[in-house]
């Protein structure tokens, strides 16, 4: 499963609307002997891509799957009946299918003598490769993350507005191999006007990553002439986190970004649509300039939105935090 | 050296201006037979403490001992005799002493035929138990540890000014702990004014720990008729930390907390006079209200106030980050 799960990791950002499945199929004595992950959307399911890896080893073998087969015609024939013909004996998939269009492929392969076993790593994927895909199929939105960079005092720039570098070379990396697995990333007006930003993910040398996430600017006021996203963005003259994410749930965006600034990040926990919360914490102090977020809905203490640590982990010397909303 | 080291923790807060050390005397075939830590000012040293309990199964034995021993007369006699008389064969010390007046202990046991090894766990008891006073015998200046609590985003409490239970129970009690192992807490007038805090510190049920540290209030205004710190407070009339920490080192303290506001906090980082940020980040966003430090002096990015991280731990649903500033 684990090496599933990387085949999974290895397509995220490529796959949407579909989810960015991984499969190893063993062949008869336990020996891995194809690997799978899902292809852009109309292409072969990660089931099939290790099957066809596999070949004629995969009979009497097992698929290890990141999420339950499907059972269904969609854009491609189910899953479960290329299992069937390998000859593939046994399935272990960690995430049981939510979409009931697709769901039912363990009941279908045990119905076929297959042995189905599931559960396994399932906590791993739900929260890792799975948890955008498994947000949308739930609840028909994008899941959006909101990331950002500040000062331990909780500060995203100095009072003279520059921001640059305040997180380190290494968090800025992350951010940008992260964009590069992502279906899309927001911003407001103000920071295009303000920052001017590409929105692209490029790794160490400046070079564009292969996978581009699209640009998305939320906002009235036209982009200022010349700013690099007047022509690439995705611009959505709107104030509603909701209209902006059903919007882009149309256009197959599963999984999303928000990369502020402070007035559209405070919009968008005020509608209740921040999904994950990941801070990039410089220690450093700032003792003043602008704050992460503005106006969160909140004026007292016990209204604050109380949110559960995930995992902290060091970025360089900077403090990496992932935590989600207590609902 | 273990063992020794929790000695010191246990007496830390009790002994200054003299070092909370710790002593385990072992016999000759290396158990452990007497236990000491520094008494009260006047009180006997460590390796005196150890060396009663000990006894004469003392001799031939070893002293595993937090700061080399001293070899001069001061309130005590030097505790190099006292090894000596006892009959001790080795020493084991994890920091040399940096006081002049206090060192070359260890040559002189090396002349009294007791072989010395140096710099066990050295870095666990200069960065433990022995920080603040270290930091004293180097710069003649009180250790100070500014503590805040705030959300993820920054700040210290609602837009209401409502900022009670911030932070989580088990980071509350924590402080309390942290308290009883300080000499001094300094707070602003304004904080008496608002807050009205009591300054002690006090076990789960509310009761007063048996070591209280000094409460220390700084600023010009007197303090509000009626305050809980009017009569137990010393109010020092100044807005220079400078003037704060050399009438608290005439007064012998050399561990001091800071526990705000954000002006005082500001002052204090301006001045250059934070050797430790302590914060208590709870994961909850505010989008509103006060910061944690007001005006440290910044005003463009590169004259941010940098710090290493030394430690992140979680305190109960709450981040506990300790940094050091880069000098
Ligand atoms: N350190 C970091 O992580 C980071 C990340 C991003 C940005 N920043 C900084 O943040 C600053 C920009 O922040 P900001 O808060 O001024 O700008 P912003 O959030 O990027 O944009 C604000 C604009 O978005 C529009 N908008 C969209 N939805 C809205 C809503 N529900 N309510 C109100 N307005 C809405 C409004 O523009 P219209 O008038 O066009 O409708 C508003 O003026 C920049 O200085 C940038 O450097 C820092
Ligand atoms: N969450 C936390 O960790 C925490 C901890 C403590 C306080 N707080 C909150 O912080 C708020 C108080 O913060 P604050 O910043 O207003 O007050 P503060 O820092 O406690 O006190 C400010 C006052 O201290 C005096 N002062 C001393 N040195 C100064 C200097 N160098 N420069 C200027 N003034 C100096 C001035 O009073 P004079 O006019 O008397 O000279 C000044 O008005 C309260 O609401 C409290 O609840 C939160």
């Amino acid at each position: 499963m684990v090496l599933a799960i990387a085949e999974s990791e290895r397509v995220r950002g490529t796959t949407s609307p579909n989810p960015p499945v991984g499969c190893v199929v063993l062949d008869e004595h336990g020996h891995p002997v194809g690997f799978g992950g899902t292809q852009p959307i109309g292409g072969p399911h990660a089931e099939v891509m290790a099957l066809k890896e596999a070949g004629t080893r995969a009979r009497g073998g097992t698929a290890v799957v990141t999420l339950e087969p499907c059972s269904h015609y969609g854009r491609t024939p189910p899953c479960t009946e290329a299992l069937q013909e390998a000859g593939i004996k046994h399935v272990i998939h960690a995430v049981s299918d939510p979409n009931p269009r697709a769901a039912g492929g363990a009941k279908r392969l045990e119905e076929a003598g297959i042995t189905v076993e599931s559960g396994l790593l399932e906590n791993e994927v739900a929260t890792g490769p799975l948890r955008a895909w498994l947000h949308y199929a739930r609840t028909g939105r994008p899941h959006v993350t909101w990331k950002y960079a500040a000062s331990l005092d909780g500060r995203i720039a100095a009072q003279d507005g520059t921001s640059q570098w305040i997180s380190s070379e290494t968090s800025r990396k992350q951010v940008h191999d992260l964009r590069a697995k992502l279906d899309a990333i927001i911003v407001g007006t103000n920071t295009v006007k303000k920052d001017d930003p590409a929105l692209t993910a490029r790794d160490d040398d400046g070079m564009p990553l292969p996978h581009q996430p699209l640009p998305v600017v939320v906002g009235m006021s036209d982009l200022p002439d010349g700013a690099k996203l007047q022509h690439t963005a995705l611009h959505l003259r709107t104030h509603d986190p909701d209209e902006v994410l059903t919007t882009l749930a149309g256009r197959g965006v599963v999984d999303v970004l928000l990369e502020g600034g402070a007035t559209v990040a405070g919009a968008f926990l005020r509608a209740g649509r921040i999904d994950r919360v990941l801070a990039y914490i410089a220690p450093a102090l700032l003792g003043n300039g602008p704050a992460a977020v503005l106006d969160a809905g909140v004026s007292t203490i016990t209204d604050a939105v109380r949110l559960t640590v995930e995992d902290v982990t060091m970025s360089g010397p900077d403090l990496r935090i992932s935590a989600v909303p207590q609902t």
